[in-house]
């Protein structure tokens, strides 16, 4: 070979779902093209002596508020904060304004944000319409997020609007996901138990500030039983119409959840999969109380959120990112019901799950999978992403286990202006991350590219 | 004692759930006061020799469209038909105008068909608003009948106007009914999926004839798989509200629906049970064909029916009545989605159900549980009610097992005019229907008196 | 009827599976020849005005010790202390000397007995010989009694010689019992593995007195995991031979064992039934201190019992009566390893069920389901005994609940001369035990003859 | 880097259980070095075009028979076909004389296998005693492997002085390998069924030709429900144990083995693998009946095998090698329950189970898995084998997905000295054997070199 390396990553240590060893990784257009020790010629070269080198890592949920609400967030400074916090890979979705459940609105959606990324991403179709299924498909959806959900005040006309409430649609929905070879990732609901129950004990009695949101999200209000109870419908019709079902929030939903999905999953033999929301064990009974409106759900029993990792329940882990600006959310402190509900989660993701593996509760080898493999997998974008392999695109999360951070809303990149976990301190963070083979960010610091990140379309994406 | 018995039934062959055996029983005051041989002294015998005698047979699921389509049954006709076909106890639904949704139209309801009825019966309250559940449970309903499903073309009003579509709804009425001790009986549904998918496969086809639809109906479509999807979210709801749930209509939904009644029964260990439609077992595709929009179900998989009586999922069994008139129905061989769907049982049912003993399918002890002991127990009407024991209304159903019968519409007693079962055979049949003691219906022929019949309220009436 | 009733009992309530009522019962010629009000003409009255009448109760592992080791228990005193106690069934064990495992051994014990019986019984086939199970069948055994066991110190010869370990024998043992017809009632065990285990960790180790004992057999050595492992193999070959399984000792394995049985009964469908051992629920921990050697179990986890009862796994409830004589107990207190193990229950059976009724952990409907009716069934003597119903033998256990009992040595009418609960009290005792329509107890007294109790042959005796 | 590497294979397609891509391969010093697009300096070239590269396959299932019974096979034979079929790592089995059940004896196998294997190889101890496991870990032992077992007629001495019955042993066993952290494999039986069955219905009426036992077989006797029934005790005892088991033999045992295994793996959480014998899905009836008694297992059920696979149960796959002389197998034509039973497989296993990748059965993603990743994982030898990662072993099975082969005595290095596959053909087949980047066999030759094959110890081994 005569020409050198674009770069070389010297002396880290990989990991993958399933081991760990020692490697320098070449890297040529953006492809990762040699592994191995060593590599001489290179234009450039890290050295990550001390660090562990994650393959790229996604970050599953992500409402980067474009087209529409670019006020909250927009797709620039929602990746740029990915970026800095150490994801290569983000999935956005669907409740903007327009929403993207048009062949139109999509590629309106794909113009718009195509220069504004900084790390690569996949946008999800918008579920709402059987007949576009197949044009959002070919227009390169990674999979067809359907929000079987309304807020119960209608506060959120973006979701509302995308509300699939009718299981004949949503069936509909599903056959047509299906004839595409695409996912079916729902939001599930059943808003009208929610809304009826909520308003009557808590709404309806006044009991509406922030400490009493966060009560009924215990009780399994908001959100809650009626998750689950739209999940068990949803589960049927999947299995009848045949799709493949990406089961969103686990974690948000009380325990009757994962039971059924193991039940589905193992008795039944369905191709159901899971992506659990770590804010359900990570958000202390402290952290709430302190930030009160600025998160939507908190941990009051994360042991059944760690079992789901264990028994198979959960394949992904995500940090929910779904922000709104500081001044949408204060007044949750009175009325939490009225406002818009969600929380950040895009650059604090990977130093809470790195604490948590510093914690023993994870292993970077589930990291791996859980954030990398199994969701390029999931959606057909394995091998080209989430793996370490000759060929795939050299994403890379190189991370510092011995790093402390402490959350502080002067760090964030979010327009959001503020974060959910507001003073919490994480062991562990992201060095470099390296997406197709450029740095975007290092040591806390945006230095890649507006515009850089580039769409990764699904599998039923004309070629 | 110095007064004689009102009546003694000699020489019959008694069966319980649990076994058989010979003896004559003494009726005193309407309630079995004497088992054993035997009683010299009574004002009327019966000689029941080479008979079999079953506790008093309930139809548990009547519709005799008393207030406001009596034009299609009346209690008076309905009752007489059940009388005559051996029926001893009559459980009546609510869809009729008024519904007795309300202490007012409920009391109502009990007045107007308190002169009319032939055996003793029972009524559901209906279950709308959940506010009115005690008032109907203290005015003495035996149940909650919720219709949680809409005809996807509202060709019944009266069914339409009593849809708990609202999970909200139909859960605030699971908690009301949990409150007052009662049942909740649900024909579940999920009326969107059935909608959207019939009209777009069947419907806006032009595909309406009475054979599109009993082709609708094997493919799971009218009723079906919304049925099932209705259950697996009720499912949830009653477990979580820790309602007693009742479903109805086992058998006309397709398969799922058992395991998933199975999984919650056997592994979660929740109070849940099941009313067998035995028209999925017996009407046959020849008869289906024939009758065409005379009966709304056929079997087209008998053999799935049958499984739940032997694995528990099952624990009543009937032949459901919903009649309408053969005016009404006629039109359903051009167009079977724009009629009242239903078919007639009440006159049937007993014959039918002791010909499947005489094939060997079911025993009498097996009917003594699944058509008595059962129901009654469920409701909380055992001993009073279901059961050969002192002290209990003296109710039999005294049946030939070699009488032969042949359904014909001149014989029915239904206002209804015609019989779903027109031709079909059935070897066993009811000799005496006996109601607390007094014989209503002989050798085929009413003979009791109208109004004889009495009301059996729930656990719940006020004293 | 000119003839009067042997025996009227008169004003009490009685208690089916299902209910209770109350009803007065004429008797004639040891049969139920009427149940009602009332009955003028009688040889003699009981009145049991604030009594409470069970079906008469089914005292189900007895070990009377005839032949062989009659110093321990003779069929007189045994089954005067069961009838005493309120039993009017027993069914007797095969662990005697010659042991009934043929036909010449089986009449002869027959025989033996036949004069001594104060209540009816059933023998046991001794199961050892895959070819003499015809004839122990036909002979009139209830059902066949296997001991998958071995003592690890050989201490009983009586139970060694009987020990079907060859699982190839246990296998022919299961399908000439399904050949019959009968039940196949097995002592599950694997002594090799109590028998390694015990003696490294206790006997070894010198920890061989009474609380060591009690300490191994809340580890589950003495006996238990060894036990459950033996039931595992067996479930696996009983449904391979289709034989019809009844697993002793429920209560007395560890929880694995009720899993497995759940599982194989559930899940897989497997005819097989359970009867519990209510000594690992009665037997406190004060109470196994002071009589140490006196019981070879006690209610370390009492509730997983009561789960047994509540969730199915438990078919049939007893207090195993397995005497020994005091002075060959007594040594136990040193090396409990080498007495022979047991402890009394025949006489204290009925009391301390009944106690348990008073404090609400059983109700007396269970008790005629779990004592009377399940055995009678499972072994199909039903409807001759286990139930109120004319015809079947006039079998009763009448019972004040309000009478207290104190358990002492010297009311006990065993040869064992001591009892298991010596000092314990019970709430409810039994007031009359009528057997064929007989008092043969009264009031603590024995009041029945000698050789009244009759032989009650299994289903393939010999017409 | 100034030195070339020793091997760099060009041009390739690798597969790994989740994917497939293109890349080279640099090899020095016996380990990958390097993974990608190009290495300019090497010793030597390989030239993959349109060749597939695997992991290194492992055989988990040899019995090379050494030492004692070097007539069947030695460890330079055994290896060496392992090698020309495209097998890089071999476990070796335990029954040999003397059996490696103690320190000397498993150091003495060390020696003598050292310098003869033709590919590397793992070793299992003998379980036979507990207090030996410790040093048999110490001493590198994979894991252990125990023979819950013992032949009907004894015919194989070196496996019935292995056969561990007694479960009191099987369990210290457990303890023993549990305290090592090794994995238990168990070849389970309850020779006592097997023998008492077998006996009475074949061998005792003379049925004892090749034919009959491969009916017995088909059956479910020889070898069969007593191979499930020790199963299901041994599930009980690991799990009480917490030790890890690997059941050996999955498909050669009735299918209640595979339920149990879900069972226990799903629903209980238990620590347990198995091993797919894809003898019973390849043998066909034609082959059985034309080698008789040179295989030992048939397909009568083939789908239950492939089930296995899909739904989890099966961990791993493998031909069992267990060869014996064609003389010594020759008088099984007459009395097949005589001889000792086996099958070759070493050489044949790679090209059968690629010709079921070309059937579509596997694809090579799942050869990877179950044939590498998989056994390297569970045995702790990951990810020093059983992976394409640097620094990991340089072993590597290059397959020809088209090339043809047929099995035929000539061609077999085996001393069996003759092929259970006689005649049959399979489409795709090795073309080189590397074994840390040396090729030991290439197109069907055996290139390496006697005692090149390292010892891998396992994970307790003395460092």
């Amino acid at each position: 070979m005569t020409r050198p390396y674009d770069l070389v990553i010297e002396n880290g240590r990989l990991h993958t779902p399933s081991s760990s060893y020692q490697a320098d990784i070449a890297i040529l257009d953006g492809k990762i093209a040699g592994i191995g020790a060593h590599f001489p010629m290179a234009e450039k070269r890290i050295d990550a002596k001390g660090l562990d080198i994650l393959p790229g890592l996604w970050h599953v949920h992500c409402h980067f508020r474009e087209p529409g609400h670019t006020y909250k967030e927009d797709f620039a400074s929602g990746s740029s904060a990915a970026a800095v916090g150490g994801v290569t890979m983000c999935i956005d979705m669907t409740n903007n304004t327009p929403h993207p459940t048009s062949l139109e609105t999509f590629e309106e959606k794909k113009e718009l944000v195509a220069p504004k990324a900084y790390v690569d991403y996949a946008l999800y179709g918008g579920g709402l319409y059987p007949r576009t299924v197949e044009a959002l498909a070919k227009a390169g959806a990674l999979g067809i997020k359907i929000f079987n959900t309304r807020h119960i005040k209608e506060v959120y006309p973006y979701i509302t609007e995308l509300g699939v409430l009718d299981h004949g649609i949503l069936y509909e929905l599903y056959e047509a996901t299906r004839d595409q070879g695409l996912v079916a990732s729902v939001h599930h609901d059943d808003p009208e138990w929610c809304k009826r129950i909520t308003f009557r004990d808590f709404i309806d009695k006044g009991r509406t500030d922030a400490r009493s949101y966060h009560d009924s999200f215990a009780k399994g209000y908001m959100y809650g039983h009626g998750m689950v109870a739209g999940l068990a419908a949803s589960l049927y019709y999947a299995k009848l119409a045949g799709v493949k079902l990406h089961v969103l929030h686990l974690g948000v939903m009380p325990e009757g959840a994962n039971e059924m999905i193991h039940h589905a999953k193992f008795d039944l033999g369905q191709d159901v999969s899971a992506e659990l929301e770590l804010g359900t064990m990570f958000m202390t009974r402290e952290q709430m109380e302190k930030v009160g409106p600025a998160t939507y759900n908190w941990g009051y029993a994360p042991e059944s959120g760690w079992k789901t990792i264990e028994n198979g329940v959960a394949d992904f882990i995500v940090l929910e990112h779904a922000p709104h600006t500081y001044d949408e959310v204060q007044p949750g402190w009175q009325d939490m019901f009225s406002i818009p509900l969600g929380m950040t989660g895009a650059q604090e993701f990977v130093p809470m799950m790195l604490n948590a593996v510093n914690e023993g509760r994870l292993t970077l080898n589930q990291v791996a999978r859980l954030a990398a493999e199994a969701p390029a997998r999931r959606f057909g974008i394995f091998p080209r992403k989430g793996v370490t392999q000759i060929g795939s695109d050299a994403d890379f999360s190189i991370v510092d286990m011995t790093r402390e951070v402490v959350f502080t809303k002067a760090d964030m990149l979010s327009k959001a202006g503020h974060t959910s976990w507001e003073g919490m301190r994480a062991k562990g963070a992201a060095t470099h991350t390296i997406v197709r083979g450029k740095v975007v960010a290092q040591d806390g610091k945006l230095v890649g590219d507006r515009g850089y990140g580039r769409f990764v379309p699904g599998t039923a994406a004309r070629a």
